[in-house]
């Protein structure tokens, strides 16, 4: 029984490595390009008409801020950022944050996640997240704290493809 | 003992429908926006100077083709599109596939890598890929199948983000 109870938490331990590394991946790309851009660069849309940088940085701070709420980890560092880069389209007309100020919400916002998700234990990312009721989980056991941080990766990874082409060198293919 | 046993087949049948489903969740997007486009409008530039729609089609069917043999499955159904959309940049002068080619070949391909996950156990997902060494596995046991298909979609995500630029309608926030 030992050995099947290790087996269980080695298997939840590399599940959330694999998770873990590919959201910490996701964020070194992003912070490789943000430290090759400059602000100015930042503040140019992606593509002709399409959102800028710094609103899509702002956007990506909000998300992973988002996150101590949903997986039950604490107060929200930022909450004030989603009425401007996730309730509001760019170009709404609203104040944005500086590109200055945004890096260092982003760089505060991971380095507190990761410091959390470095003390959890593998079993506590398979319980469910705060948007998800009691009687759903039962039955979509999969919709727990590990799976919102796959969504997250993928949806940030879908909006560094588009902060790529603020750089440029071009025909960038990962 | 087997309701430890239960217990880790069911955390990993778990995990697997996690990766599955946020794998299937960026097929279905693809699909979804390839319905949506115009061939016209696939040949397009995704940015100005940038790769346009049909090339990083033809990159995410070969990526995905390339999951026959990386996942042992079986042979590739379409390796010779390696050379014009991974090993090459866009517009180096290479014949492409057609649309309505590339199209059939992102449908045949998903539609039988599909019929393999279902009938794969979800053990078999944790064992090495076929890129990795018995010796590298040993030390680093996140180096399995189902870690291939996490990166194959944050990729996929990253390019469907700069694939969406297509679409005529602005401001697209996912």
């Amino acid at each position: 029984m030992r050995d099947e109870l290790n087996k269980t938490t080695s298997s939840e331990a590399i599940f959330v490595k694999m998770v873990l590394l590919a959201w910490q991946a996701q964020n070194t790309r992003v912070n490789k390009l943000l430290e090759s851009l400059s602000d100015e660069e930042l503040l140019k849309e992606t593509a002709p008409g399409r959102n800028t940088g710094i609103y899509l940085l702002g956007h990506l701070v909000a998300t992973n801020d988002s996150l101590f709420k949903l997986l039950d980890l604490g107060e929200r560092l930022h909450p004030e950022l989603d009425i401007i880069f996730v309730e509001s389209p760019d170009k709404s007309g609203m104040a944005m944050h500086s590109a200055d100020e945004l890096k260092r919400y982003w760089e505060e916002v991971n380095t507190k996640l990761t410091d959390y998700f470095n003390n959890m234990q593998p079993s506590e990312w398979f319980k469910r997240h705060t948007a998800v009721s009691k009687e759903d989980f039962i039955k979509e056991p999969y919709r727990n704290k590990l799976n919102v941080l796959i969504t997250r990766t993928t949806h940030q990874s879908y909006h560094l493809g588009q902060l790529i082409y603020l750089k440029k060198n071009k025909e960038v293919v990962l």
